[in-house]
């Protein structure tokens, strides 16, 4: 077993029990972007929260073993997604990326934002032309140091 | 001349002159983000913000009627970014792809968000252990209609 | 099970009990390209739709849910896609994808033909020198904005 | 001087004139769609026709015989586009490739639809939730032959 | 079940039985080089012909009706094949690609030969120097037309 | 200079002074396919060939030096040919590739069809129902030897 | 079963039997360097040969027979070998591919040395500052020829 | 100026004076093959050495510094290589890739041939059946170590 | 069974039996970091070397075998990792590639650091503002030699 | 001018006034791991830095601002090096990529070692078997966070 397959018995289980991410995410008590990126293996549960997520997917008890190993990340089968809804924000890179750079560096300096030290807020604004997707990210800057 | 060569125009004047892009979007009356996209070679101006960016710039008339023409997009060299910073952003993708697309689909159904009826805010977030960037997206959804 | 497990389930179906994709989209009650391209793993069915082809394919019930779920979209094993029916589309976006790209920005500007917000129709057009495909698509034209 | 130089030329002096790609379209007595491919370096002017966009666009004797000569077809940088407008028609048929595949199937038979045997009409479609961008295609069927 | 394993039963059986390429066709009644392209995937036969072919490599029923299927055609597992043997046809497009472009067009005017209405003959050449291999390629001229 | 300069000065030359690809090779006095692939860059110029090749096109000494070298072959910009006439025989390779091979084995046992020892006539072969593409091609047959 | 299923069941049978590659070529009457070619699937064995290596590895019939059938030649899994000991030997052709065309074309005029009229012969070459690998290739000059 | 100009001077030179691989390696001393190697941009001569080429070939000064710079190696413009010459060693390396790996292993352990401490010879052997390039590497084998 | 078999086996078998790496390391009497990469099917164990890891991890005799045979080594699924962790590393090389480069041949001239006779250790390096991880790796510099 | 315009023109320079890459670290007074990476454009010096640098290069006022701006980073031309020296690290990333996983993860937990702020330092480090490279790495670990 593998953790690609303990997400395809979740992604099971979620169809069969028609389970809600933020419900879970509820019950795991953290946010639903950090808990359903744990669901799709990309994140390392604690023992607790795997327990939590086993028992609500009704998982075997290796899978929640695994639950608890960090992933080899990455959740895409193509370096262009070909999914369209993914597909936006990789276009987003495409075209924003070196705007990202140019007003990050002039802000801050020469360094990155971290992906690692990093959070993010996903919520429905509503809006009378038709609602909006609204992401928020939060990473760290992280300066590049002279040595 | 090209649009490329616009873009690299502006890159010397602004260094040479020591512009700040928050400045360039002040006189133009838009949001930085948008302002520096155009500049980059990413978004289309109209013939008065074009006339502005070229004052500030210096750009001759050529590169002022470039930048009212729709431009080829995609400001990256690869279809994997190197730049570490640009990278960040398509590792999020890469990691969040797969959640982006789930919450989104909880919370609206099947469709995307825009990543044309789309805005973005970069600020500065001040934090103690280190400040942060922060980034607000916000893109209309659109559902996948049935016909 | 997974979604790609279900058009191959309905392809087998279709092989043997000689169904047509019309008569599927007609008990289905909506255009043959939509449904086909249901069928074939692209599109979301709702519940009714979905018990529909179900009864139609004689699928077991996991599948009629899976159906029901949002795919990861894209239905081609590379890129550049090989089969010579494929390849002629890529090869119009090839050659006319600057084409596409100049007549649309000059009649309304900077944006996009949504295909999202988009349907289309195929039809056999009768000619004396070898009948034609037709295919008529009409997707929403979403402009870029400035913010 | 080769072609791509041509058709660079043809974009400066139609950014430096205004010129309207249906206008020149309506010079030369052809649908604009098959004009604009021409000038953007995808089809085979005859000498008149090619003398028409010469003066139009201003350009040199050399770049009006070079008008006439078959282009090496091509007119995207990369093989999967980075533009949104172009990648949207790329989307489509990563989307409906196999529709595409079985419906002309169900409906002619093995064979594909002609890409050279090829015409297109591009019309903007009235619509109050917003106005669509309407794309007739129309390809001779080609069967597969046994032999 | 797909093609796919329909072309591996086949190459089984082909070994097993010890069956010649040349039999087989002179059953179907057809050239070698069309019944050979269809026993590997890449061609469709009709009732009659899957029939037969069924017989021969002793197919189960399922598989002769997947043979009356429109194939996803591309028989090679990289875009750049590995085989030495089928390596030398690629070699052949790659240098002489340009020529056979160069020469159609001197002869044809604008246009592509049909890779569908197509036609094939491979013979052994004998040659005291060391016996050769013939292959004779016959295409429909498709002429690029305006409108 | 290098030989793609040549390539590009022959292609300058003949459209300028409207020269044919099979008047070249009459002065030269070999075929066609062969002459016109070498002044495309992909064959070498014996010194009496290229003196009579540079005197057609014009060209300088240097370039008529670098006729009788050895180029590095390869003739397409990229590994999976753009321009629709070039990629119909890409398309062959595709689909065509494992019955070439398997047709050349079950004649000749197990080898290779050279790409060297090679000859090709191209002809245009009248047909009511439109003419048609002959390419006969003929390359010796080199079997694998143990040792 | 297929070519690989056979090399697989050799690698398998040469573990746990102890079986060195020198050992089987010897019982073969061949080269080690052609036998192991052959046992890793990238040769033909003829009957007697395919008797001997099924015997040596205990391989079951059909195996025997696959053993001679011309495979599908390519025996790594990626373009540019991820195993460092072959890893080298790209390395070589990578640093040292124009010099192996520039010697061998001013010893031997245009053409090239064939892979298929090849043998090669791999030995220990003992040296006191450590023993070294040798390989000797031999493959038959083809030259280009003029028609 | 780069190294690549400095091959590409070189190279113009050797046609021009019609020099010989093997009279600049007698001239330097050394064998053809690293000297042919230098000369094309992959190895790095000494002062003496540089001066000797230079004179040769009729270099500036600045070439004759850069020849003494160590190169970014790597000769060849794409991965897999397009020139049907050195395309035969790609096909050698993945042809006999693993049986290089395998008899190696058997011979030495585990380690590679070295590709630095290496050296080659390239020879004329004469044959009755057409005359063979004859290529003789030795690489010194580095054992991999456990610590 | 092959080696990513015996991989997953230890993989499996380290999370069910909460096994540590360092620990395994210290029962074989070797380094964590040369044992971790055996266990990850990148080194060869001898005879002893095996049984222990074997007993470790509560292996088949056939995978304590397989721990003894040279693998294929490469550890990654993509040519660009996608894992945060690994693409770290990954993008030291692309951004201090030349500096790499350039620093080790002005220390020791023309040659490389090697990869074989190589050893690295990984510590923990305690730190105020937060532990960092240091890396030290050894390899024998190797000369490019002149022959 | 751009960034590799001012790296090229530093490399000249350095060839030409034959300086050492320590003794332009020892005046900027910082390591020469980093200075090094700077003058190769993937670091951003600071006024005073730039302006030394200038000096010891002789490079014009503009270089001297470029330097100063956040380079685009990335310094190789291929996603894997064919530079030899370059092609073991990432050797290095292939063959231990997941041994580096597994081991920061078992003594720090989920998270990744910065390759920000980060610092390395290159030694020659003597050995009676062969001189070796030392290089040591030191990047801080930055933890993966629940929120």
């Amino acid at each position: 077993m593998q953790r690609t397959d303990v997400t395809e018995m979740i992604m099971t289980a979620k169809i069969r029990k028609d389970i809600k991410w933020c419900d879970v995410a509820a019950q795991v008590g953290l946010s639903k972007e950090w808990v359903t990126a744990g669901c799709l293996g990309q994140m390392t549960f604690d023992a607790r929260q795997a327990a939590i997520v086993g028992e609500v997917f009704g998982l075997p008890e290796e899978a929640v073993l695994l639950l608890q190993q960090v992933p080899y990340r990455g959740s895409l089968p193509t370096a262009v997604p070909t999914d369209p809804l993914i597909y936006r924000f990789y276009e987003l890179v495409s075209v924003y990326g070196t705007t990202f750079k140019a007003l990050i560096h002039e802000e801050f300096g020469d360094g990155i934002m971290s992906a690692i030290d990093f959070r993010m807020d996903m919520q429905r604004e509503p809006d009378p032309a038709g609602d909006r997707v609204s992401i928020t990210m939060s990473g760290k800057f992280l300066p590049y140091k002279t040595y």
